[in-house]
């Protein structure tokens, strides 16, 4: 999604930002930086993005984020609970006013028949309100698990923004 | 780089650190998540990628990277100091045994005379080592330059990654 053709909905989402003076910080624990890489392609994207994280290692969400280390061993770093604190955790550390967190099983190893490959749950936080946290199991290969993760990423922020006052 | 076609340099960073157990992690002010996203879309790239950063603001790079404010105040974020900065704050803040940091300006806007657009610095830096950094203008428009930055990224890390003891 980088390069060549425009992303229209990164475009779309940067337009809907900058228009509401709203700065995101990112957290791809997932795509491990391809949604922070289809935003930043867009020329004009500092003005938007504060800062990105990508937590790959067990350690980083903890030391990264400041997930608990105790969250991560009652739910997994795969849970809604990890979703959720990881974005928390990304408004404690940026000036960002929304944060975005993914964090899934790309593949083609790690899945488990609870937690299989595709699954991801995706966090969208405004400072100061609750996180909207959906979950998928998306189905194909590594490459397009974290392509359907980013692309939700971005739609989930969008219909956010869009409802918020 | 992202996704079809398979990567060959990325896969061939990987393969060469994770026969040395070594542990990397990441910089990107000037790609922005591209470097990150192109490793880690190979399968099995946590092993290798302990955790990145995208600093994409000014005050991002103090606070996630720990670069001092004098540092950037005297020679620019996009400069030789601050990238061999971005590296070591990288490894003072990760587990990482090597870490690659890049600043740049990808453009359309932000160039000068004295930092045209397509500047670039890359940092490659081993745990208790020194720096080696290299300085490039890149050539082209907004998306090319990112690629070229990331390119060349991998293939320092590369060169550095084979002649070290």
């Amino acid at each position: 999604m980088t390069g060549e053709s425009p992303d229209v909905l990164a475009r779309e989402v940067l337009e809907r930002c900058r228009a509401a003076g709203v700065r995101l910080a990112l957290v791809e624990a997932c795509t491990g930086g391809l949604l922070c890489a289809r935003l930043t392609d867009v020329p004009g994207a500092s003005a938007v993005v504060e800062r990105g994280f990508v937590p790959y290692s067990h350690e980083s969400k903890v030391e990264q984020l400041g997930v608990p280390l105790e969250l991560l061993q009652a739910h997994g770093s795969v849970s809604v609970e990890a979703a959720e604190a990881l974005a928390r955790g990304a408004l404690e550390r940026s000036r960002a006013d929304w944060a975005v967190a993914e964090t899934g099983i790309a593949g083609p190893g790690g899945g488990t028949p609870q937690k299989p490959v595709g699954l991801a749950f995706i966090a969208v936080l405004r400072r100061g309100e609750q996180a909207t946290v959906e979950r998928h199991v998306f189905t194909g290969e590594r490459a397009g698990i974290r392509r359907a993760v980013a692309e939700r990423a971005l739609a989930l922020l969008l219909e956010q923004l869009g409802t918020a006052s």
